[in-house]
């Protein structure tokens, strides 16, 4: 994994500055790199970490290039160049383009060349492979469920049946996805369950954290669209969909039928009520709760700021008079006007 | 999967509008229904779609009955007659029947006629499996852990020792049931752990969701009472008892010994602290976190509703300042009164 | 599990009032305790139990040594002498100690004396397992990981490639540690992967709970301190440090590269945004959302109290116009003052 600086110049389409036969070996922070790595100035609070850096190399904007005490690949979006030039420096153990002996394949199941079948994985009947697909140790694939070329699912995936996920996906462990929606009707105080007859459609280029969960649909589909990103633990609901390249941080949870635009962006813990619209390029803040669709996109929060207890006490037992608070402003005015 | 008319009528006790010879293979929303298929119209926002809808018959409400274009199954609740006529068109998978030749099934454990044990599924010593049992591949069945007739495991569950399941349950992929409860002590700054040596008891017909976690007891078992549902990413822990037919959305957390009562509901991403006591008939709504006991059914929330970013910055603001807010409003009142 | 009152008396070097030769079999609540069982009050809500309970011993503050009805262990603090005695009362079923026939364990893995694997464990290349370490049935080690001496896995964990956890640590099911950070970079609108180069390092006697993740860094290791109590379905980003003897509740979801001191304790569902620092001794109430660094220790809330629903909408509703009401107030002050 070592490139020179000149290779990393010609990937990246970047100028360069410095010597293009220094060797790269790996990437690291300003402040944390060493002589033989690369790094990269995105955030300006780290500014000042230019004159100290020990990289060999910087990745910068135009506007730095001339403070870099080192080599220098000039960029106008410093954090793009980083995130490519991470994929030459990665350290995940490359497929083995096997499938383990001790991993249990359908003889229904479909299996293409050069597909990676982990120890002890299991594929169900009819499930298909495409090319270039890997499957974790322990992964199961259900019945009638199909990866789409080079995705792949790391340890302990669950997938059940009639799932379809694109290509170029990476599902991470623990993920749960074509599980039942959360549907009963109730009869007499007793829940009577709606089976869930959909699937869950997942598009191209998708990537799913651990122990993300995402329920099939009541009738028809749960969808998620191409490019989008899940953090890990985030709960989907049935019947949900999610427009394309919409990224959501850790533990959010969307509950049925609501449909996300593309190009949202949904912070850590945000709750999206059912039966919801939220457009194209809506921006939620962490732990918002949303309970009305949202028609104009921007940002959008709810919750109170972080106080110390003691004084946080005081504000809520406030909340609670608020109501009774306005009245009383509103009757002061009044006598004022007498 | 294809039923007569007659047949469904008679199966849901239905009056039947129509011919009863239509063959019924499948069910949609009215928007997505064609042909062939059956929907139902219990949501009244909905109710402009009876008129164009593709369906070969619709479950109605007898005050909807004459505004069918199609068919009709008259009932008085129609959402409910959809849920069970949804197990007639269901699409998982049906059980092998048969102890799969990779599952590890200790000599020790015992395993009624008929149950079903997926393949690389773990069944340790002692552990007992009622008749009818499905056990999903991967899934893992602690030591002397107990699975009611006809429960059936998903892939991947992990149940530890000493938990014992009722009768006609569902527990879906990534579950964890008997994990320790999260108890120390502290001696000088570091956390002494106590042992969790009670176990987990859960009820009949209780469905539990994708990567929700059920801690043991501390000392005697953590209880979930019959007819119990709960969405995925829920968080149950030590001693917590849920009464009978209480459902929970997903990403609830219910903190140690806190005792829920029954036909209780709780929105999702609700919080309980812990040792509370929820009456029952408690409904909480989304993202609300309860710090006190409910002694009386009804409904109860906590947090703000969401704005603008901007705007809300302003509020949350001014919540920091609700008490001298307060403090001033009574200042002005009483030199109003002087 | 039995021992008699004198040797715990011992072990816990607790003053004995009694007869040193009651058999205890077995641990309880004062309120459930049996005869042949110890219990203790730790908890001043629960003193008037002391009367009535059937216990055959009871682990005491000296205060309440007296009131005692039966045999005494006294300590100076009951809580910590319960959490040490449970320990002799563990019903954890003890590891076997032996590599199960059905695991797969690479013959790159260096496996000392005296581990036990599990049924269907997979232990990748170069992965090191030190002596009396335990993998559950399922779990799933990666490539170049390494497991310190005694700490046990429970099922189905997943631990991804070059993840270090340090000695005596548990960790249970479904968790999963090493899974990747969620970063990317935006290109014309799509998500660019930056590749997660840096791993974890989890430190002695630390536990995590099920289904807690953990990713791995960026660049470099994420950082779990030793002593370090983490509960169920907790979120931990890349790059996070979290210092010595911390305790996280479930459902804690910490953003990236976020440091956490030592001694801390986060409760249930907090929340805490990336790029902060906590210092030690930072305590955070349940469902808090941190949006700011800690520089001084103590309690930390945000949030709202519960109420009825009915009264929370007036509230609610009012939150909106805080600003609103904020500058009429000093509207009213200036027209008084002229």
């Amino acid at each position: 994994m070592a490139h020179t600086l000149g290779e990393l110049a010609k990937l990246l389409d970047a100028q360069l500055i410095g010597d293009e036969s220094i060797v790269i070996e790996g990437i690291a922070t300003l402040a944390q790199a060493q002589s033989g790595q690369l790094s990269f100035l995105a955030n300006m609070a780290y500014k000042d970490q230019l004159q100290h850096t020990q990289a060999s190399a910087v990745i910068v904007h135009p506007k730095q290039a001339e403070e870099c005490q080192c080599a220098a690949l000039v960029l106008d979006n410093p954090y793009l160049g980083y995130a490519k030039v991470s994929q030459f420096f990665n350290t995940l153990p490359s497929p083995s383009g096997q499938i383990h002996p001790s991993a249990v394949v359908s003889p229904l199941a479909k299996v293409a060349d050069g597909v990676s079948i982990g120890a002890k994985a299991v594929i169900d009947d009819y499930a298909v492979l495409e090319e270039g697909v890997v499957i974790g140790a322990g992964s199961v694939l259900g019945t009638n469920s199909r990866i789409g070329a080079r995705t792949r699912l790391h340890q302990n995936v669950s997938i059940y049946h009639d799932v379809v996920i694109g290509r170029d996906g990476i599902i991470h462990s623990g993920a749960v996805i074509g599980s039942d929606g959360f549907g009963f009707a109730n009869e007499k105080g007793k829940w009577v369950k709606i089976c869930q007859i959909g699937g869950v459609s997942i598009g191209d280029d998708v990537e799913i954290g651990a122990n993300t969960t995402i329920d099939r649909g009541a009738m028809s589909d749960t969808v998620i669209g191409d490019g989008v990103k899940l953090d890990n633990q985030i709960q989907i609901a049935h019947n949900v969909e999610v427009g394309a390249h919409t990224a959501m941080a850790g533990g959010c949870m969307i509950a049925g039928s609501t449909k996300i635009g593309s190009c949202c962006t949904l912070a850590g813990g945000v709750g999206v009520a059912g039966h919801l619209q939220l457009v194209d390029g809506t921006h939620v803040t962490a732990m918002t709760l949303v309970t009305k669709s949202i028609t104009e996109p921007g940002s959008y929060s709810s919750g109170t700021a972080m106080s110390s207890t003691a004084e946080w006490r005081k504000s809520a037992a406030r909340f609670r008079q608020l109501d009774e608070m306005a009245k009383r402003i509103k009757l002061i005015e009044k006598s004022q006007q007498e």
